[in-house]
């Protein structure tokens, strides 16, 4: 099939340019994608601009994409050409290590993602080991799903892992990209839902995205009144927050649950663990299981991304809307290499 | 009855002195106890101290009681004079609360301890709500179960709450009252059992509590080599401690789970929370539920904690002896009023 065109940074914080490169004989065990969409994710903003000292150049971001299986590589089960599928935020997984084998992929201490150290998805087709190539469910519209395979795995995976129950009391913290998933999710996982937001505009918003409330966290005395409160408290916002606060605002056996590059250690005092048996956690994206489940459970309730596009040739426009907070709430780029 | 002889601090930092109160009538739902022996925990030290800053004084420490009910109060049903006892940390719960009417008493927003706001158990009787005197188990032995009903519970705890699988890897930070116990605990558990001690002196009696192997923490080298390893770290030590090597020691999925009063905020930076689905938590004693399970399965498998005796009436050279870092493993004492 010959070269891929591609958009590709050269270097820390340059603007993406058109990128050819030979990805030679398809690998076993891989298959490659032809990609139709990919979701611009605020990680590939941080990879261009090298903020986690880890990007390496030329460096194609995009691992939000959904695209149509043209060639599948030897000893691969279960898939064919012509499938549509997703990528998310993983390419590999070595298989055989205890994590693997107990289908915790996403924890293998070899994962590795699909734009760092390979091509990512902004790009005519893209690889990954066969396992990462996750068939799309009827009824999920691919033009707007791809911001499911990372941004909505994000929060789908914390109501899988952690069993939170549909009788739970969730706030989501940050209503943006992630946010907002956590808010149709978390709605359509049977729980009371409390958006958390610091844009006082995003208020109204966040009832209409699922919300049974919502409150701006500039308010202090409507933050009090959540004293005690929840089960669950989801952090999707990158942003050093009062962490006091919401820790004062969980329930007993309460659980701050950050999925949100947060840029300094979270100070957490014993006691407010100890006394109400709280916890502070984290999480990545999701297993392969909890892909192929977050999808069918989206198809079923009906949630995909609220999305705005861009030809893929403006990735470049699309990045600096995303670097200025004006998502409304994903931008999906759609494929146009002529 | 009349009154009742006790041994109280009068003051912060003072030394007990022989001290009587009239405890009036029983008041309807308690049930009093006369104290046979009573454990000495850490706590009380720091009540006595007003470490907390929670004290009252005259204060009567002493919450790990095993006794004789002698009276019960007006509506108690389920409990008969004459019938054996352990008292510990909690008093008193408002059992008509969600939380309380879920079982998990010891979460109660008006929870109170055995020791703050009454009198506690370095005395001739103690009284609690009837719920919190929970009947001893035929097999386990009334000299030395005391510690169970604090020090033990707040290790089996998590345990239980935590669901955590015999399969797991537990690690024990600090081998202390608490910690012999978690090692005794976690090992009847399943589990496998690392101790983690900074006293290199512990490192071979820590196999002899249960551990399977045994590490000192000032070894750096074999902190490092346990890397990746631990699906429970529990921290029963309270001091500062080298967080990132304790999370690091993390497997995935794993947790950094505190019941020691650690002085200061932990600092936790997200993405070792989020790279590899890490929690940090905490958790006090237990609920009702709980202390019954913790008992039953202390008798199954025979687990009681190491114990020194002093008689009561030498309890101010017993504080001494722990509040030096003496006690081998906890102290027990037994009640001699005459």
């Amino acid at each position: 099939m010959g070269k891929v065109r591609a958009w590709a940074a050269m270097g820390p914080r340059q603007p993406l340019q058109p990128f050819e490169f030979d990805p030679g004989p398809l690998p076993a065990g891989q298959v490659e994608v032809a990609v139709e969409h990919c979701g611009l994710c605020h990680s590939d903003l941080s990879l261009r601009d090298d903020a986690w000292g880890m990007s390496r150049f030329p460096l194609v971001p995009g691992h939000e994409a959904i695209g149509t299986l043209v060639a599948v590589g030897e000893g691969v089960r279960g898939l064919r050409p012509g499938q549509r599928v997703g990528v998310g935020w993983n390419a590999h997984s070595c298989q055989h290590c205890e994590t693997c084998l107990d289908g915790r992929q996403h924890l293998c201490a070899s994962v590795r993602p699909t734009l760092i150290g390979r091509h990512g998805a902004f790009a005519e087709r893209v690889r990954v080991d066969a396992l990462w190539a996750v068939p799309l469910p009827e009824g999920l519209d691919p033009a707007e799903a791809g911001p499911l395979l990372c941004g909505g795995i994000t929060v789908f995976a914390p109501l899988r892992e952690l069993a939170i129950p549909p009788t739970a009391r969730v706030a989501v913290v940050g209503i943006g990209g992630l946010g907002h998933l956590a808010l149709a999710f978390s709605r359509a996982w049977g729980c009371e839902v409390t958006a958390i937001t610091s844009s006082p505009a995003k208020v109204a918003e966040a009832l209409d995205l699922g919300a049974h409330q919502a409150v701006c966290s500039e308010d202090r005395s409507a933050l009090k009144r959540l004293s005690g409160r929840f089960d669950l408290i989801l952090v999707t916002a990158n942003a050093s927050l009062d962490w006091n606060a919401l820790l004062g605002a969980l329930a007993p056996e309460g659980r701050l649950h950050v999925v949100g590059a947060v840029p300094e250690p979270i100070p957490v005092p014993a006691f407010a663990l100890i006394s109400g048996q709280k916890s502070v956690s984290g999480s990545p994206t999701g297993s392969r299981g909890a892909l192929a489940q977050m999808l069918a459970f989206a198809a079923r309730h009906r949630i995909l991304p609220r999305n705005e596009h861009f030809p893929m040739s403006q990735v470049n426009a699309a990045l600096e809307h995303l670097a200025a907070g004006r998502a409304r709430y994903r931008v999906v780029l759609d494929a146009d290499f002529t």
